[in-house]
């Protein structure tokens, strides 16, 4: 681990359609690579149920024990549409119409298209900052360390942008891929060495097979692009040493 | 929420490569299609990083409070494959050389290829289960409710059969979609009454933006086919009250 990290996240994947695996999360992945982007480290994701208290009890743990937390799902317009409710619960506040975000929407749909439905899509947490949506209208929201998007891939993209200046991170967490032609097990010994020499980078070793190839990827990461280089340039040493192939990627 | 499932899972997927968004997991949806398939219902997943004191902590949290845990990741030769002995530490147990393993590397290997950096991948658990990999050769384990298995998606895939007989699940969990041109905010209200009316069903709605159409899949899930019957029959009335077109996805 990388102790010079000083901002963490846990993301909480919401949705019942993950756990059934009919869908296959993608927001963790879009989420981490533009968290470490802006210096923060992701340390958990957790995918739990449209279930309330499954939702508020979660919730109060990872908030105290993360610097950020990001929620994906459950702010649309329908039944298993809790996540709003739920946050509301775990801070204690009112849940209510948010003014703002209703006028955004009476906005956005043309007249008498404001409907009943579409109208639950403003109920957030007392006080809760928007996070506006330039793709479908509906905004998310943030609660003290708690940001809310939703979960259509394509829509939580669309709303990183408007994120970015809510959020304080530190250095941007830096990552180095070199892939070998070789197995694991070659490599093992020396890449301990290399790891233990090199406590502030974490390296990941991760086999692959492509295009009928067979090879490992081992990945730098650190915020310090001299210590990923001197890491480099130790595995390469000994690579180059066992006459092993450096492949592309 | 199905009141009448008996068996639930966690999933614990151990790996930085998911927590810095380099690899996108899929093993999430494998493990829960198939467990679902035997009538084990998923409650939770956990993604988190190759740390001993983070997996020890969590597999004694998940395996108190569910009848099986799914581990994926870090059972290979390198220095962050460190599944084994946190599962070891997480039981209390002994961490050493499997001689049912040892003597399967020891075959499945050309001579004087069991090297140092593979015959790692037979320090366990005393006493672990095995569960035979037909793809690599090398073992995944049980102890006691835990199970653990490789995060290549590939390998984790063909050793799914050789758990079947281990895991006693209840009823499959069936799962029905009805898709909808139609936008979520039109039929919120009648799904609602409709989620109400039939609580044993779970019912999800799931917006979907699909070769250029717009629509919204409803999922009804539960281990009784005739409760999934009435509840697609009260879904389509309102469909057809609403004329809403049923569409294919």
């Amino acid at each position: 681990m990388n102790k010079n990290t000083k901002f963490n996240a846990a993301i909480l994947i919401i949705g019942n359609e993950i756990l059934s695996g009919r869908t296959q999360d993608t927001n963790t992945s879009t989420l981490a690579i533009w968290l470490n982007s802006i210096g923060v480290k992701v340390n958990e994701v957790r995918v739990i149920p449209d279930v309330e208290k499954t939702i508020v009890d979660t919730l109060n743990i990872l908030r105290k024990s993360n610097n950020y937390v990001f929620t994906t799902g459950g702010i649309g317009p329908t039944h298993d549409d809790i996540t709003a409710k739920s946050v509301a619960k775990a801070f204690g506040l009112k849940y209510e119409v948010h003014k703002e975000a209703f006028k955004i929407l009476e906005k956005y749909y043309k007249p008498g298209e404001f409907n009943e439905g579409r109208q639950k899509m403003v109920w957030m947490p007392e006080n809760a900052e928007l996070i506006l949506n330039p793709t479908s209208g509906a905004p998310g929201f943030s609660v003290e360390n708690v940001f809310c998007l939703p979960g259509v891939p394509s829509i939580l993209k669309s709303m990183l942008g408007g994120l970015k200046n809510k959020i304080v991170g530190g250095k941007p967490i830096l990552s180095y891929t070199i892939s070998l032609k070789t197995v694991e097990s070659e490599i093992a010994n020396s890449l301990t060495k290399v790891q233990d020499q090199n406590k502030d980078v974490e390296i990941g070793s991760y086999p692959f097979f492509h295009a009928g190839k067979l090879g490992v990827s081992i990945v730098l990461r650190s915020e310090n692009k001299s210590q990923i280089d001197a890491c480099n340039l130790q595995i390469l040493e000994f690579v180059n040493k066992k006459k092993i192939e450096v492949v592309d990627r």
